[in-house]
């Protein structure tokens, strides 16, 4: 059994965001991305205009280089006008070698 | 890019229990959380009395020591009484100074 | 506090791959999943025949060796015929003494 060690980044942002984000994702080196409906509160104002209270959660599984620079561009770009939350952890992913 | 490290929760639950756990959570220290839909099957029971196998799945980022109070609460009032499973596990946060 | 230290294991698929998944997971050793409704895109080429871009995320809380068993199967019988994404990552579990 082949495993790669990867990045999973998740993104918990307003409905209106998803088309940006993930779009900005596959362009960072991302190669795929999953979103599920949500719906939360947080402090950082997750919420958007039209329905109270939903938000998408976006997975996408990158290396540790890509990670970076989703990580970074959330912070220089997503962060100063959004309700954005972003976070990574490391996984183990069954043959990962198109990632 | 500045970055925290942080422990996202993660409770599997009948959604009867979404608005005691979610507040419970809120009021032991969380700042957010993020609800989603699911359905499954359990050694714990996951299950609803309404909807068959439907269950909620809540995520929220918190430090360490507020990690500690939400699973002690589970351990300690919701497990006695509820089919509820919570694991936590550490992550990296964006920005994360607000948790 | 009790906990347990387990291996939560993500599967992305197609919706038709839902009821096999999970029950070759039950029959490998896992005793609960959860379902969660998602869409994506994916180098795997993840999506289905009916609806494009939906998919299926499974999550399942299992022990090391339950989890190499799943990671076994779905490197050697579901990667070489289906769209399929797996990946796992070590847990902390209230209270897993039933996994």
């Amino acid at each position: 059994m082949e495993t790669h060690d990867l990045t999973l980044i998740t993104i918990v942002a307003e409905p209106v965001l998803e088309e940006r984000i993930t779009r900005e994702c596959m362009q960072l080196g991302a190669t795929g991305y999953t979103v599920i409906e949500a719906r939360g509160r947080g402090s950082r104002g997750i919420r958007t205009g039209d329905i109270p209270g939903q938000n998408i959660r976006i997975e996408t599984l990158v290396s540790e280089e890509v990670a970076d620079r989703i990580l970074t561009r959330a912070s220089e770009k997503w962060f100063p006008h959004y309700a954005v939350v972003v976070w990574d952890t490391p996984v183990r992913v069954v043959r990962g070698e198109k990632y």
